[in-house]
Formats: structure tokens, sequence, C-alpha cells
């Protein structure tokens, strides 16, 4: 089952299906325990189509992006990819050649146990950075893999590509178009971190329904735009995160455009519901925060005020506290105004939940039954921070978690 | 006695004075305890010299920025100001028109009680934001300090202005000059955030050179410079941060170019001293670490990998743990480098004090002895961490905190 929120709602008429990326027809996928992580955890992942797909892959665009990052955006066709390999518990992130070498080896050996032309195999990793790959363990955990692929294989590849996640982040919905039913599935990883790594964000997606490839990956940018890249944990974009999405067509459904709508708009709440969860599942956080940013002189100013609130330590802070310091707000809008170069004074509102705290920069005169509301409000797991800015008409929204003991105890623990 | 560390020095012959901000000639300060913080602590202080001034104002650029930095900015002649009136306890902050008249009202008063011209006294404040300020106390404060100022009320002026502080961040010094002896004093307060205010900055210089304006102004524009603006506790910038810096001539000694040059490297010495003493109180930090960027293309692309690392709370919060995490910083520097829509392959050098960890952006093989040193350097209280990005040729430097427990304890406590 997908996750769920109070800010998340899949489209009616969406039903759940079993086996998260395997749902769709024409889907393969195993996980298996190659001794990377030990204590024979699940490790390794293989997905693969039986049919050609068209594909979107959407990469960090970190400089220091890892090994197998390179090398799926030099070598792979992005957009025609029909199969994926993925190890959890080493990033192969600042390795160097070697690292290139064994990234394209993963990708080369599991091209060839599947029998697919070895540019449309990608190939991710997640877990400690700076280490070797075990290339022996990860080879026979290949060989393993692609003996064991199965049409129910969709569980164990989503639990192979989980690092410290408390959380499953996975899913498949089937959906009732006018030419027929087609499915979608899911397997995402999120951003807990524990030592020693970096936190890396992962997303595979399947669909058998016959889609354009021009519209199956303006879909996907649409729905990673709307989701993965409207969450922050703390700010930092990894050297690893991707998002693979395959179509294959195997369902011989082909939408027409209410159709192609209709699984863009699943799509989006799909992707909107893991993202959440990655935030909920961040770094030892206790709420999620969706804040809503208006009124900016344009969208560029509308982000970067997000991103200041929503970054702010002292803000974070405060909603792990229970604490609707709006100050802290004002101060993290004010920063982000002047260093545009622009010196206006602040006459923002700010409300959450319900609540108006502060109008036209100035704080409101609570009644006592508004203050109850406020303690009501900042006690929930999910809260609501709206912010107009009073300048212009555009805006941007942004989840994010609050700054907890937890997550100064997992990214202070000695890792080296 | 001014803040001492490893990565300041003053300069040879400069000898302490007492008193602070008194103890340059024709200064005479108080602070007072007015009841705005309670428990009769001290929370109004006065500063003014008898002689006129020259003198140097830096405000925040905040947009969002408190009253009393308004009335300065626009009513004030900020090189010319030969007083200030400041209270803790209250920051006069997000407090709209009521709030521009009381810190005016401030400024009048205390003019009007020294005698001195309403333009030349300027008005700060520190504490909570969003509440109003208790006038009756602050006016009554004003009188009592009035009355009270004195050529030694330098020390009682320095804690008047202190609010979270843990430790006095103030002292003064004495310096031979070719035509005799000119004194410096210094009152800060720092970056100690709890209940429920922001952090504030302020600094107050004074000093009895003769000192023409323009000398004044470029020396403490470039101490600020080198000082306030090299450092981050949480990458926030206050809604009430000030430095006021005035020389009235009174020493009699007017320095040629040797002595603008000694008294321009004593200033700059004297507040990075009290800038890093505020990183090394700030917000439950536990050690200070001395970042040097190099090797960059430009000076705002060091400036922004700078910030990125010491604003990373993956970074800081390993710092914490005494995980000399280089991973983090790559992942700092790689993401800043993306963002500036630049995507060249990372190859730095990452050195902690003398052990190179990361060099071409590959992990250097160390040995038991580097490890062993490279143990000792992380559980200093003050670490230097040096990237050498092999970009070009500019460079910045940054001083931080680590991310703790006791931050968030701070930063979360129940406020409203």
């Amino acid at each position: 089952m997908l996750p769920e929120t109070r800010f998340t709602a899949l489209p009616p008429h969406v039903r759940p299906a079993a086996h998260s990326v395997t749902a769709p027809q024409g889907f393969r996928a195993a996980g298996v325990a190659a001794g990377i992580k030990g204590s024979n955890r699940l490790d390794l992942g293989i997905l693969q189509s039986d049919y050609p797909c068209v594909s979107a892959t959407l990469l960090t665009r970190n400089t220091a992006a890892a090994a197998p990052v390179q090398i799926t955006r030099s070598v792979c066709d992005g957009s025609r990819l029909r199969g994926v390999v993925v190890n959890s518990g080493n990033a192969n992130a600042c390795s160097g050649a070697a690292g290139l070498r064994d990234a394209d080896r993963m990708r080369l050996l599991t091209s060839h146990a599947l029998g697919l032309p070895d540019t449309e195999v990608a190939v991710c990793s997640t877990g400690v950075i700076g280490a070797a790959l075990p290339m022996p363990k990860v080879e026979r955990g290949i060989e393993h893999a692609a003996a064991k692929i199965a049409a129910d294989g969709g569980d164990h590849f989503a639990a192979a590509i989980r690092t410290t996640d408390r959380t499953a982040k996975h899913g498949a919905l089937r959906l009732a178009l006018g030419g027929g039913e087609v499915r979608l599935g899911f397997a995402a990883k999120g951003a807990g971190m524990i030592s020693p790594n970096l936190a890396t964000m992962l997303c595979f997606v399947t669909c058998d329904a016959d889609v354009p490839a021009s519209d199956w990956g303006a879909m996907v940018v649409d729905a990673v735009a709307g989701s993965f890249n409207r969450i922050s944990v703390d700010g930092q974009e990894s050297t690893n995160d991707a998002v693979i999405a395959f179509a294959n067509g195997a369902s011989r459904v082909r939408p027409d455009d209410a159709g192609l709508s209709v699984l863009g708009e699943t799509l989006r709440a799909a992707l909107l519901a893991l993202a959440v969860a990655i935030v909920a599942d961040g770094e030892g956080a206790t709420r999620v925060v969706r804040l809503s940013v208006s009124g900016a002189r344009e969208a560029a100013e509308a982000e970067a005020v997000a991103r200041a609130i929503g970054n702010s330590p002292l803000v974070k802070a405060a909603f792990y506290g229970e604490d609707p310091n709006w100050g802290r707000v004002v101060q993290a809008i004010g920063q982000t105004l002047a260093r545009a170069g622009d010196d206006s004074a602040l006459t923002a509102d700010i409300d959450y939940g319900p609540v108006r705290v502060l109008s036209g920069g100035v704080p409101t005169v609570a009644s006592e039954e508004a203050l109850q509301t406020l303690r009501d409000v900042m006690a929930q797991p999910e809260i609501e921070l709206i912010v107009e800015l009073h300048r212009g008409r555009a805006g941007a929204t942004l989840f994010f978690s609050d700054l907890t003991h937890q997550y100064v105890t997992f990214n202070a623990e000695y890792t080296t």
C-alpha cells in the first residue's frame, strides 16, 4: 500500500494492487542478500521489463555525482531503459576510476544475465560513500538475482533498495481507463541517514500502459517537479539521487487524452505520497510541514523564500518544540528578500493551520480560543504553514520536516 | 579581556586595558536593571562620547529589520554618532508603527537626558520579538542610566546588552602609536538563542584616536568584513544585528599612515576574536571550525561553497560527533557547483588539520598514524578544515560551529 497523509489523496477510482513494481504486466524483479550490508539483509535488486519500454530518467545534479549516476547518464539511453540493477549498503561515490569501472561492470553483467542490450540497463547505488564496492559479492548477487527474477518479485526488490528507512515506501495501483485497466508500480527509498553515508532518494516506477515516449517523459518530469523536488529534509541533495520510470505497453491499453490526464494525475499523487513519506521518515523527523508561500513577485522569489523557511534550522527546531515561532519565519523571509537586493518593508501574513498569527507584518491579538487552536495545530504530526507576502502573485509549496534530537544523534554518530 | 582562540592573535605590542568601551578617553557609559528582563538583571545601557565623533554604523540587511534598526538607519547620521541606547530582553521587532514610535522615543529621551543632538544618538534592541516594549520601564531605565553614566561604566554597559551569552565578549586595548597611546574598547553580544527570540549580534567599539571619518569608516568596514561577516552559527541573519564604532579623538593622537595601519590591524584582530567567541558560544556549540576554501573560479563561488559547507546540518552534526565525514563536505560542494549551473567533475582536496583525506576527489589511503592524528584533530575544540577546489584562484574563509543536541533543545523550547 502506498503511504497516506492528510496532504495526499489518490484520485477517485484508483485501487491498490499487489507486488509493487511488478504489479504492471510484463515486469519482473528480484531482491537478494549479496552480503554488501551483511547480516543477510536484502541489498541487491534487479528490475526488468519483458518488452521494450519508453522510460524517463532523472538524476541528481550534484557535480559530485556517484559513479553509477555518471555511468547511467553517459552510457545508457535514459529514454529507452528496460532494466535496472541497484545495490544498497555502498553508494559507490567518491570512488574514482575504479568506481566507474565497478558501476559499468554491474550494468554489463546485469544486461548480459538478462539478455538485454547493455545501453538499456541502468545502475544505481545507495549507502556508504568512499568505500570500494565488494565486487565479488556484487557479481554473485547479480547472478543470484537474475536467476530469481519473477513476476511477483516487486516487494523483494523494494526491500533490497532500502537503507535506513523506518517505513516501507512502495505500492501499486490499478486504474480503469477507457481502453481497459492499466497498472502502476512504485518502489522508493528515502532520506533516513545513519552512519556514515549520504541520504539518497531513489524511486523506480513501472507502468504497463502504452504511452508515447514524449507523453511519458513529460508526465514523469511534471510529477517529480510536484513531489520529490518539493521536499526538504535538510536542504542537501545527494550524490546518488535518481528517479527512473518505465512504461512497457504490456497492457495493450493506449490511453486517449482523458486517459493520459488521469494517468498523469495518478502518477503525481502517488509520487507526492512517496515524497511526503520520505520527509516524514527523514532523519528522526517527528512531523511534516506543508509550507505554502504566495504573493511573491516571481516564482524564483517564492521558491527562495520557501527554501529559506523550510531549511532554517531555527524554524525546524521550533516545529519540533510545537512552537508556532513566526518570528523565525519572518527572519528567514527578511533575510531572503534582502539577499535578493530588495529592502521593501515586510508586510507578510502568516497562518499556522487556521490561525493567523501575523497580519501585514504585525502580530495579531490572539483570543484564548485561537491560542488553544494553535496549540492543537502544533501538536499534530502534519502541519500547514501559510505565508502570504503581498508583493505579487507567484507562489511555491514545500514539504519539510522538523529538526530533532534524533537528527543530531543520527548524523553525529562516529563513522570513520 | 578579549577572548582568545587558536585562530586569533592580537598584534604584538598591544596591551589590555580596563573598563571595555569606556577605556578610551572621553567615553562614559552605564548599564542598569530597567525591569525589561526581570529578576533585577541589567538590561538597559547607554554609551556616549564627551566629544563629537566620527562613527561607522553597519546594520542588518534583513528586510524585516526591527524598529530600532529602521529608526537608526532613517533618522540618525550614522557617520557622526556620539551616543547609543541599547535594551536587552525585548527586540522591538515585528512591532509595527507602535514599535517605531517606541524606538524613536528611546532615542529622543536619551539624547535629551545626555544633552546631545538627537540625530547623534542611535538606538538598538535585542531579545524577544513581537512583544511591545514596556515603555514606562524603559523610560525610567533611561533616566536612571543617564544619571549613572560614568567613565568606568563600560563593563556595566557590556553586561546590559547581553541576553543568553554564556561568556563575556568585551575588553579594551592600548596601543602605542608614533604620536602617543590610543585605546580601543569593545562590547559585543552574540548568538546564544533561547526562548523565544532571534539571536542578535551587537557590537560597539570606542576609540580615542583622532582619525579622519573616511579612514575610520573604511577600517571598520574592513574589520567587519573579515570577522562578523565570516561567521555562521546557523546561517540566519537577525532582524537586529548592528555594529557601531565611535572615534572621538580625545587622545589627541592623530595616527600617521603607519599608525592607521596598526590601528586597522588591531581592530581587525579584536573583532575577529569577538566574532569567533560568538561562534564558540553559539547555541550549544561545542567546537569552532575554521574553513578555508581555495581554488574557486571566482570569489562568489568560493563564498557559496564555504557557506554551503558551513551551513550544512550534516557537516555540522558530523563535527559534533568528532567524525571527519568528508563525504558530506563533498556533497555540499557538489550541490553548490551544480546550482551554479556547472557540471564539471569534482576534483577537490580536503584536509582536516594536517591530514589529507581526499585528494583529487578520491579518498586517500590513510596510515594508522594519520588516522590517529585525525582522531586527535577531531577531538579539539578548534578545528581547521581546508578545501582546495582546483578550479581557479579565488578563496574564502568561514568560521562555523557544530550542530548539537543542545542547539535543538534551545531552539525547540516552547515559547509562545
